[in-house]
C-alpha cells in the first residue's frame, strides 16, 4: 500500500519543491477549503491581497525576482479569476511563469450547472476557462482524482519550461480526495528543447564563419528573453570570456551587470544615445541574445540592424541571418558558443566600448525644481548592489533606463504589457522574493496617476512587515499621456491625494517601526534625504512624495511619444 | 450633400439621445483622441475613474438607477479592457445594459499586427475580443467607416432591448472619419418581442382559467427581471388594480413599494420569515413576474412552489404550468393581464397579507453592541422616500432584505454575481444617476473587507462633489466567509485601516463642505447620529465606521451559509 496525500496537499508539495514560499490571492467561498491547507502549510505563506488584480501582479513580480521558481495566485470562480485576468495576460505577454489556481464549484455542480452565485445565470460553466485559455500556455480542469497528479505536473512543467502562465481549475470536492503520493519523489524540471547535435554543430560553424567574415567586429545585444528564459549565467560567461562589447535593450536591463567595463548601455533604436546608436548599428555582426522587438523596446521599431548582419539566439530556435533553425535553444547553445568564440577574445577586447554612466546636468534650466534630467542620474548614486528596482510604466520606466544599475541589482518593469498600476502589486511580490533570496532593498518609482489604480496593496506590504522605499513622482496626473496626446486636457488630471498620509491610514495598528513619509520639493531636499543614512538603510517602509512638473518627461519618453504619436495620429481638428 | 459627422461624435450623439450623461473609464493611449470629443461634449460628462474595474462597476450602478438609459465605460486596448472585464461579466449575469467601448489600435495596425505595447507579443489582436464575447450580448469591431453607424446602432439597440452589455472596438483612425449624420434623425428604441395576438390571447385564457380554478387564491411574486426589463410600471398597475397579495424575491426588492398595504415582504424559499413562507407556498397559484432562480435569490433553491401551480412572465417568453410560450413577452402581456384580472379584485383583496415591517429586538442578547439584528430595523427609520440604497454582498445584502424600504427608493445589490467591492464603483454610478433623476440620498452599506478591494473610488465621488453616506461595517474581516468556512482562520482577517481618515486622504484640497467621518461604537451613538438632522440631510460626503462583532451575521445569512456549506462541503479532517 503506497502512502496517500490529498490533491490539495499534492499541489502544495509540488509548489514547495519548486521553491514557492508565498501564495497570493483573495479568499472566496470556492477556495476556502484549499486555503485551510495553505494556511497550515509549513513552507508556503498565504499572502491575502486586497484584491485579485493586485494579487496577480504580485505573483508576477515574485516570479520575476525569484529566479527558477514561479508565482502563484489563488482566486475564486468567476468574480475572482476575472478580476485577476489582466495580471495573467501581462504575465503571458512578458513571459513570466505564473500559476493561476481558481477554486471552482464541485465536479457535480459543474456537470449539473445550477444557477450558483458567481455564474452568468445561463449555465455556461466554461466561460471563464475560455477566457483563461487566451492568456495561458496550458490549463488543467480537474474533474476526477485519477488524473489530478499528472495534470498538475503537466501544467507546472509547462509553466517553468516556457515561462508563461498556466491555469488550474480546482473544484471544491477534489481538494480533500486522496491520491498516491509516490509521484512526488520525482521532482519536476523544465524541459527545454534538446538541441540536435548535428544541427547544433552546423549552426555553430555558421556563426563562427560570420564572426570571421566580420573580422571580429561583433557586438552582443542582450534582451528580455535572456532573463525570462534564465540564461543570464550562460550569457554572462559568453560576455566575460569573449570580451565582445555588450549592449542591452530596455527589457534586457540588468541581464548584465551595468558597471561591467565592456558594457556600453541601452540600445533603443533611434531613441538611443547617439554614441550607442552608432556603435551598435555600425557593428559588422550583431549577436542578439533573447531579443523581443516590441515598440517601446525598440524605439518604435527603429532598429537599424540589417537581418543579414544578425544572429538571434532564442529559447526554442536560432536565426542565422535569414535562416531559421527550429529547436536549437540558447540554453544549450550558449556554453558551446562561448567555447568556440573564446579564441576571438583578443580581437574582441580591442573594440572600443563607450562608458555607460549617469551624468548630472551641469546647467539644468529647471534650476532647483526636481527635473527628470536630474532625478535619474542623481538616483544612480543612491542605488546599491542587490537592490531590486521596480519602475512603473510612464516617466519612471523611461527615466531609469539611462542610469547604470549596480551589480546583482534587478530591474523590474513591464515595458511590453505596460499596465499602469502594475508595479504596486509587483513590488509586493518582488519584495517577498527579495527577502527569500537575501537581496537588498526594494525600491519603487511610480507616478501619482498610476498609484491610484492599485494603492491599497501598500497595506499588504505593511501587514507583512516589508520595507520598500516608494518614490511617488507627483506630477499632477498622467504625464506620459500628456506627451502622447491631450497635453492640457482635463482627462489627464487626477485628484491630488494626501500622499504622505497613505501609509498611516493603511498600516496595521501594531506596525513597528512606524512607516515614514516625506515630501521633497526641490533638489536639495531630495539629495539630503538620499544622503541620510537612516533613510537609505530602509529599516521601515518609506514613501517619498517627489514634487515634479506635470509637463516634464525624460528625453527617451519625449522621443518615444513623438514616434508613437505619428502612428496613433488622430485625423481631425482636435489634435 | 447631406451633413457629415465624425464617427466618434456619431456615437456620442446616439448615447446622448439615449439619456447618457456620464461616461466612465480611464484614459489610455488608444482612446485619447476619442476622449477629446467626450470632454468637449455638452451633454456627456467624462468621469475619469481611478481604475477600470471601478469604472465598469460605476457604469453598472449608473444603468441600474437610470431607468431607460444605459451605462457606458471606456477603456484602452488590452490592459484597460481586461481590467474591466469582471465588471462587464457582472452586468451580463445581472442583466444590466452597459456599453463597453475599447479604444483599439488603428485598422491598419490591426491588419499588420505589429508588436505594440498592450499586445500579447504573438500577433493575436483578437484575443481580447474573444474574452469580451463571453460576457456581451453582441459586439462591433469597427473596421471601416461605411458600416460604422449601423454597427453602432445595432449593438446599442441590442443593449437596451435585452438589458445586457455590448462591446465596441473603436480604432484610433476611425474616430475622426466623417460619415453622413442623417441616420441620427431616427432615434433608437428597444425592440421587445412582438407578441403574436393569437398566442397571446390563448395564454391569457389559460391564465384566467387557472385563476378561476384556484378560486382566486393567487399571489404575485416579483423578481429581478421586472426591474431589469423595465416593467415596474406595468407590474405596479397589475398589483394595484387587482389587489392580489404581492411578495418579492431578494433581487426584486423595491420593484414594488414596500410600504404598500398588499405587500407581504421577501420570499427566499426556506430562509423566508415563516409567515411569508407559509403564505407563498400555500397559495393555489403563483404569478411570477421576472423570476430569476439563483441560489442566493431562492434560499439555495428551496422554493416549495410546484411548477403546476406557477405562471411565469419573462421578457421573452411565458410559462403556464409546464407549457412554454416562446416570444410572448411580459412588457405587452402585463397590461392585458391587468385588464383581464381586474374582475377578480374583490376576491383578491379578501386574501390576508402579513404586514411587512422592521421590528427592533426587544431584548437583544448583545446589549449595547451594535448587532445585525438591531442595525437593520433601526435603519428602517432612517430611510426616506427616493433614497438609493446600495448594499454590498455580505452581511449588508442579507441584512437589508428584512427592512421595508420607502416609496420610490431604489435597492441596488448584486445578489447573483456577488463580486465583493462592487458597491463602491456602483455607488458612484448610482449617485450620478440619482442626481440626474432628482432622487434622494445615496446610501451605501459595505463591510471593511469589501471596501479594501475598490476603496480608491471614494476619491472620484469627492471630485464630482457627490454626497453619499457610506456605512462601513467594521467587523474585522470577511464575516460572510467566516460563516461559510474558516470561522477563525487568519485568511479571513484583514488589516484594520484608519477608516475615518480615508475621505480626508482622498479628497481634493478644495472640497467644500469638507467630508465628515464618524465612528460609532454602540447603539446609542449610532442612533444619535441617525437622528441628527444635519447628518441625515447629507450635505457633504459622510463615512460612518460602525463597530460590530466579527462573528455576528443576519439570520438570513446564517441560514444561507448553512445551506451553501452543505453543497460546498470539503471532505477531510479540516472542516
Amino acid at each position: 500500500m503506497s502512502e496517500e496525500i490529498t490533491i490539495g496537499s499534492y499541489l502544495l508539495e509540488r509548489l514547495a519543491q519548486l521553491g514557492v514560499t508565498s501564495m497570493f490571492g483573495v479568499p472566496g467561498d470556492f477556495n476556502l477549503g484549499f486555503l485551510d491547507l495553505v494556511e497550515d502549510h509549513e513552507k508556503i505563506e498565504w499572502i491575502g491581497n486586497c484584491n485579485e488584480l493586485n494579487a496577480a501582479y504580485a505573483a508576477d513580480g515574485y516570479a520575476r525576482v525569484k529566479q527558477n521558481s514561479l508565482g502563484v495566485v489563488l482566486t475564486t470562480f468567476g468574480v475572482g479569476e476575472l478580476s485577476a485576468i489582466n495580471g495573467i495576460a501581462g504575465a503571458f505577454s512578458e513571459m513570466v511563469p505564473v500559476l493561476h489556481i481558481a477554486g471552482v464549484p464541485s465536479t457535480s455542480q459543474q456537470k449539473n450547472k445550477p444557477m450558483l452565485h458567481h455564474t452568468l445565470g445561463d449555465g455556461r460553466y466554461d466561460a471563464y476557462l475560455e477566457v483563461s485559455k487566451q492568456f495561458t500556455w496550458s490549463h488543467a480542469r480537474l474533474m476526477d482524482k485519477l488524473s489530478a497528479a499528472s495534470e498538475i505536473d503537466r501544467i507546472l512543467t509547462d509553466c517553468i519550461t516556457v515561462a508563461r502562465p498556466v491555469y488550474l481549475m480546482l473544484p471544491t470536492d477534489l481538494v480533500y480526495q486522496k491520491i498516491p503520493r509516490g509521484q512526488l519523489d520525482t521532482p519536476l524540471a523544465p524541459r527545454p528543447p534538446q538541441n540536435d547535435p548535428e544541427v547544433e554543430e552546423f549552426v555553430l560553424n555558421e556563426i563562427i564563419k560570420l564572426v570571421e567574415q566580420a573580422g571580429s567586429d561583433v557586438i552582443i545585444l542582450i534582451d528580455a528573453c535572456a532573463i525570462r528564459h534564465r540564461v543570464k549565467d550562460e550569457a554572462w560567461e559568453l560576455i566575460e570570456k569573449t570580451g565582445f562589447p555588450v549592449y542591452s535593450a530596455p527589457m534586457g536591463k540588468t541581464a548584465v551587470w551595468e558597471g561591467y567595463e565592456r558594457y556600453g548601455g541601452i540600445y533603443v533604436g533611434s531613441i538611443s544615445h547617439p554614441e550607442i546608436k552608432e556603435k551598435v548599428e555600425s557593428a559588422k555582426l550583431i549577436l542578439s541574445v533573447g531579443g523581443l522587438k516590441s515598440d517601446f523596446n525598440t524605439g518604435n521599431f527603429t532598429y537599424r540592424i540589417p537581418q543579414v548582419s544578425t544572429i538571434e539566439l532564442h529559447s526554442d530556435h536560432t536565426m542565422v541571418q535569414y535562416a531559421r533553425f527550429a529547436n536549437i535553444g540558447m540554453k544549450q547553445l550558449l556554453p558551446k558558443l562561448t567555447a568556440r568564440l573564446h579564441p576571438f577574445s583578443d580581437d574582441a577586447r580591442a573594440l572600443h566600448v563607450p562608458r555607460f554612466s549617469a551624468v548630472l546636468p551641469t546647467d539644468d534650466p529647471m534650476g532647483e525644481i526636481i527635473s527628470q534630467a536630474w532625478l535619474w542620474p542623481r538616483m544612480a548614486a543612491f542605488f546599491k548592489e542587490k537592490d531590486v528596482i521596480v519602475s512603473e510604466t510612464g516617466t519612471s520606466s523611461f527615466g531609469v533606463l539611462d542610469v547604470p544599475l549596480p551589480r546583482d541589482s534587478i530591474f523590474v518593469s513591464q515595458i511590453l504589457w505596460g499596465s499602469i498600476g502594475w508595479t504596486v502589486g509587483s513590488t509586493l511580490g518582488a519584495a517577498l522574493a527579495a527577502r527569500d533570496m537575501q537581496l537588498g532593498r526594494t525600491i519603487l518609482f511610480i507616478g501619482d496617476g498610476s498609484l491610484q489604480l492599485t494603492v491599497q496593496e501598500l497595506s499588504t506590504m505593511m501587514r507583512l512587515r516589508l520595507k520598500p522605499i516608494i518614490f511617488v513622482l507627483n506630477n499632477s496626473g498622467y504625464t506620459i499621456e500628456r506627451w502622447l496626446h491631450g497635453k492640457v486636457r482635463k482627462y489627464n488630471d487626477i485628484v491630488n491625494w494626501k500622499w504622505t498620509e497613505l501609509l498611516t491610514v493603511f498600516a496595521p495598528a501594531d506596525l513597528k517601526p512606524a512607516p515614514k513619509s516625506y515630501t521633497v520639493h526641490n533638489k536639495t531636499e531630495l539629495s539630503n534625504l538620499l544622503d541620510d543614512k537612516t533613510f537609505a538603510a530602509a529599516e521601515t517602509i518609506q514613501l517619498v512624495e517627489v514634487m515634479m512638473d506635470q509637463f516634464d518627461a525624460p528625453q527617451a519618453l519625449q522621443r518615444q511619444a513623438e514616434l508613437s504619436g505619428k502612428t496613433n495620429q488622430y485625423v481631425g481638428d482636435y489634435v
